[in-house]
């Protein structure tokens, strides 16, 4: 693990472990912070898009004649002016405007720019669109079906992607197994909420590239996109990163936006704004993929998994994208917290004439953990011990390597057991007689395990920092990675600070720009912490370095002899022998072959890609995160209200810990909403219902108890400073623990997410039909 | 010097010495490139300036109530608003906005911003200033006078810089002398005549730092003028260069359109943009100094300089700004064109209540070469001698030392005084029958010297040139240092093409922009050839050794083993093992420890800053140019045509040929300009009367033979392929030329700038009226 105490940094001056408010913060509470749809630029057009009203339908014709002719418009594009390259993250089957066929409710159909948004909005009912209908696959069950027609021609069976291992002696697991239980659980797919739709100004720069200026994760994948998609050379594609305003995997590559956005900029030649309406954000985004998960554990008489089998059944939508990889992490991940070596998965994922699905926070590990966290409660029961111990037994321990060749580093998931079950009262509150009343108290826990970082999406994981110090002794850092409001700038910030043992305010992280930014893979995995913080440490002590060459001289003294602290670079034996880092900095520019210090960083994880048969450290770091809460079930109406709640989070190393128990909050809340409220409705014929936040309920204050959480640093030997990532990990315990509660309250298993007040219900008056059948 | 044959760049591809277009040009002619006053931003106000109708004055109140009032107004400035801080680049003496006393007719008084540019114009006239005029200094001779009240209280007797130097036995080169001749030139002040006048958008960006957009030579060198005077740490500051107009010396940092554009967006919090009309740019910008030079030389009877005199009186206006650092040029520069050793110098500044005047194109080398180049010519033509052969007789060569430390790396001052002459018929019609008509041919000629880069700006000379590969193969290219139209982006762009054997269309400069770029010091001394070109080599080299190092353990070879070209790296031996730089490229990012190729080329002359005693070699090269004219002289209307020119250019190499032609030819116009018809008229009141290009005549096609012109190419041993700068030496020889071949058609030697019609017939009236007496 990287040392937060250098001997050369003076001691009191470090901006880790301590509570920093964002450094993105004042510019958005005052208003100032420019979202791309708050962005205006010269001659600026407005785009607007016409969806399809069909699940599933042939164009038999488009007529843009009414809506080329109202004054004010300067494009009508469909299909016929799409390129015909099609784009996906694997897969290219996606149409930037539908030709011939439109695959889901809301699919890009036509796209309009005028020289307002009101006259774009207009044009667009002006456009009249012939579809033929035809039959729509609206379930994963439709799908399978043999006599099914193919969603996408040439894709047998309508699957999209499917993943089938299988290590150790699953069979003779079994076999000796003391409890074998098998159940199967269903995943609802999840909107990501974030506060800002998706946003993008596109427009052809002076030299005729295209500039887009997008709310987004990662401007390198996007850049590498729209190129591709549009058929231009990267160069000529310049993507800098507006402020954006959450992310939460929905802004990485899968959304139409920028796509139309660039198009509709190149073919007017003029800045064209497309900015998704909140319904049209609802239509167009990915939203988690929902999956069916069959589990059968063995576990011996104390608790041990011995084998471990999944069938998962997921479901990308109209079109792949990310799915796939969803499905993966849904298949594999949860293998690498357990000891057995006996794993067996089959994951398929369906096409359906659903809106496409993708990456969402967690990626895949919230639909397994919802199975899994069931599972081990359901027989830690059936075996009468406490799951807290049958989780502990089961765990992997730092220095030991999962059955998929993971490299458990650090791992803090015991402690993170023990301090959420304490701090909930998990063993006086567990053994307590049930309530017998109208409304029952339960308590339930859950425990999970993300990546910090993941090589699978290409041979580098790394990441680049350059430090570049200016006149003043002030600090700009340029790194392409995004911050979406979660802290990546943030956290780069107070590494340079730290290793340069300055304020906070004297750091600024350059928004991403991938003209003059360093390629970046982009914020996603979990991985900037790792990466661009191991990255921005070495940045950081170049710099310093470098501060040091320079000043050394002065006073004849080895660099070896110096330290750095209040913004002065001095003697370590002799304090007032010092420089100030401004006096520095000037003389780093103003000498012989100076030009001032600027220096990058690179740091690239020792991990690497998975072989064919999925094996390999693929991730510098593991985190984990348990939870537990205790929820309150309504028998008569089956509403379930979480009373308590805490997380505790093996976040390696806490380095801004308000900004992880924001990151924590905020994922706990989605967890909230997930398991117990947001829920897309479509109608018979794929039409999404509630594509708005009055009837998409998402968990509102009133839904959420004051929340409690902590750390447990493990200090991982990758990590920076011994951090790993803090984003995801604390979403994913969310849904099991609520539903172990609900099962520990009114001693029902819900297994189909979310846990509405109907099936709660419904579940109680089942039961209480078996109670009575059996009496 | 650099070799540009290197042995592993495949022939035939590069893109040096070709005729290149610039890089620039296709969005200018297109109308797409964005100059400063092109831009719109989100919310943007419009700043007009209320400028000082007297040349002196107490200002005794500012009324802004009705302006304020003025709906749409969103700030009125005076100097009450503006910072303490003065500013300056030597002297800080001159407020944003005047405070208290205004020093000459044009100095900006109030700012306004407001909603549209109309009513910013309109609230200007709603302010109510108050003036008491006081006595205005108006010319240097009533600046000299003892009892003249200072322009500036405490700089005595007005001066504002003063040079005194002496090297060698002056007095016994002169007690020596064959031929001694003394007399006075005087010149005048030229408008720098730019088609794009000084332009700024400044805004608060979201972090609250200041930005700005604008047309500039040095975006360093105005943020560090910004951020001092309105009071911010250069880090708050971003100065972006948007496309330029032309610059000619007059945009480095003498301006006070930023620091007004800079202080309303600060005080309004709002965007603001600054465009100066064309009246104000005449009255705001810096034209050149005018100097009063009084040149002593002795000669031998060959020819040969023994001894030199000079004495300069020299006007800075009202604020003394590089005023000082021209008039050093003067005093000094041309001694190192000779082995002369005996030179004196007495150079001095003084304020007047004149516009301030400032860098200029040449930058003190015009107004010293007029003088010394007229000087000559008298000379020679006392001494039997045609000029050339005194000009050769006394031309340092190359390996040696001038008078004042300067090495001469390379000249090719005698080939350029043999092309120019011989291209001219010069043997011929010097020695051809003086016409006796009306109208009257001679010929003449000029040659000087000139610096590519000046390590006096500070003691760093260099420049740092990033190239960044992109994954499609293409290159971009990050620097600070700004073109104005001269072309050097072109010019680093064809050497990084060159180095990576690019077609130059896979390159690309990102605009300067300082929170990117490295630091760099700025278009000005004629320094970017050098120095970038240099940087832009050790970065383009440092780029095919990493891709070199990426490519040979495809073929296992040794890097040496292998060569670039058509956009490959191939093996040397075995063209058909080859890689695309876009394949390389792309696998610079997706490996182990990978990330992309960007790299970062540094060079800095080994120059040095002169001493105490002004000795030392403060220039990596110097280029010389020497020019030939024919000219017909009207003497029934004194009117000079200039009917044929030819200029030789020194440049070292011509890496691009056209780009080196369109600068003489630029230059060539801009000297007429000087010696023949522009000139700034005040009032007595110093009051600009023709600050517009109807009244203000600069040279216009009809006033302009077919220009020629050709190169010599000394191949310099420090520049980049040889080259040296290109776009100051051609200015300097024009205006002697010309009157040496007034002198040779009709007798008459004008000493006093511009050679207007009035003055050569008065001339000729005179000597009439002498020849008339002596007969």
């Amino acid at each position: 693990m990287t040392q937060t105490h250098d001997s050369s940094i003076a001691p009191g001056s470090s901006t880790l472990g301590v509570e920093i408010p964002q450094v993105t913060a004042r510019a958005k509470v005052l208003g100032r912070a420019l979202y791309a749809g708050d962005l205006k630029v010269a001659g600026m057009l407005h785009g607007k898009v016409l969806r399809s009203p069909y699940a599933h339908a042939r164009i038999v014709s488009i007529d843009t004649t009414a809506a080329r002719a109202l004054p004010g418009v300067k494009a009508v594009l469909t299909g016929e002016d799409a390129p015909a390259q099609l784009w996906g993250v694997h897969h290219k089957e996606r149409a930037v405007l539908a030709k011939g066929v439109v695959r889901f409710c809301g699919e890009e159909v036509a796209a309009v720019a005028a020289v307002s948004e009101e006259i774009a909005r207009d044009a667009l009912d002006l456009i009249q669109v012939e579809y033929e209908e035809l039959p729509a696959i609206l379930s994963v069950e439709e799908a399978m079906d043999e006599e099914a027609p193919p969603v996408h021609p040439g894709r047998a069976n309508n699957i999209g992607h499917e993943i089938e291992f299988a290590r150790g002696d699953v069979e003779a697991g079994f076999a000796a197994a003391h409890l074998i239980h098998e159940a199967t659980y269903t995943t609802h797919s999840q909107y990501p909420g974030y506060m800002e739709p998706m946003a993008t100004v596109a427009a052809p720069d002076p030299d005729g590239r295209l500039v887009l200026w997008t709310s987004t994760q990662a401007v390198n994948l996007v850049r590498m996109q729209v190129a591709a998609t549009l058929g231009l050379p990267v160069s000529r594609v310049r993507v800098v990163q507006a402020t954006t305003g959450g992310g939460f995997g929905g802004k990485i590559v899968e959304d139409d936006n920028q796509l139309v956005a660039g198009l509709l900029a190149l073919k007017t030649m003029r800045p064209v704004r497309l900015v998704n309406s909140r319904l049209e954000d609802f239509q167009a985004c990915c939203a988690s993929v929902p999956e069916r998960i069959t589990l059968k554990l063995g576990m011996d008489r104390d608790g041990l998994i011995v084998a471990k089998e999944v069938r998962i059944v997921a479901e990308c939508g109209a079109y792949a994208g990310l799915a796939g990889d969803v499905m993966h992490v849904s298949a594999m991940r949860s293998d690498n917290m357990h000891r057995n070596p006996n794993v067996r998965s089959h994951a398929t994922l369906y096409y359906t004439n659903n809106p496409p699905r993708g990456a969402f926070r967690g990626f895949g590990g919230t639909q397994m953990q919802f199975a899994l966290n069931s599972h081990i409660h359901t027989m830690a029961q059936q075996l009468g011990l406490d799951p807290v111990l049958v989780h502990e037994r089961n765990a992997l321990r730092a220095g030991e390597v999962s059955v998929h060749g993971w490299q458990i580093g650090s791992t803090g998931l015991v402690e993170c057991l023990q301090q959420a079950t304490e701090a909930i009262g998990w063993a006086e509150k567990r053994l307590r007689p049930k309530d017998t009343g109208v409304k029952r108290r339960g308590v339930g826990m859950a425990a999970a395990m993300h990546v910090s970082g993941n090589r699978t999406i290409g041979n580098w994981d790394g990441s680049t920092v350059i430090v570049k110090i200016n006149e003043d002794g002030r600090v700009f850092i340029i790194s392409g990675e995004c911050d979406m409001g979660q802290g990546a700038s943030t956290m780069i910030s107070q590494i340079v600070a730290h290793e340069l043992a300055l304020p906070l305010a004297h750091v600024f992280v350059v928004p991403p720009d991938t003209d003059v930014a360093p390629v970046a893979v982009g914020t996603l995995a979990s991985r900037v912490t790792m990466s661009a913080g191991n990255a921005a440490i070495v940045a950081g002590r170049k710099a310093r370095e470098a501060l040091f060459a320079l000043a050394a001289p002065r006073w004849g003294v080895a660099p070896e002899a110096l330290s750095i602290g209040g913004g002065a670079v001095f003697v370590t034996a002799q304090p007032e022998q010092r420089a100030t880092l401004a006096e520095l900095a000037r003389q780093s520019v103003w000498r012989h072959d100076g030009g001032g210090i600027q220096v990058e960083g690179r740091w690239d994880p020792k991990t690497v890609m998975h072989d064919d048969a999925l094996f390999g450290n693929i991730a510098a770091a593991y985190s984990y995160a348990a939870q537990a809460v205790e929820v309150e079930v309504d028998t008569e109406t089956g509403r379930v209200t979480v009373l308590d709640s805490y997380v505790a989070d093996d976040c390696g190393k806490a380095l801004n810990p308000i900004a992880i128990h924001g990151q924590t909050n905020g994922a706990t809340v989605q967890a909230f909403g997930w398991a117990l409220y947001e829920q897309l409705h479509y109608d018979e014929s794929g039409r999404l219902a509630n594509g708005n936040f009055a009837d998409y309920t998402m968990a509102t204050a009133d839904a959420v108890p004051m929340l409690r959480g902590g750390f447990v640093e493990s200090m991982d030997p990758n990590g920076p400073y011994g951090a790993k990532g803090a984003s995801e990990t604390a979403i994913l315990p969310g849904a099991p623990a609520i539903a172990n509660a609900v099962e520990d309250a009114v001693g029902i298993r819900i297994r189909d997410l979310p846990i509405t007040p109907e099936k709660v219900l419904a579940a109680l008056r089942a039961r209480k039909q078996e109670e009575a059948r059996d009496a």
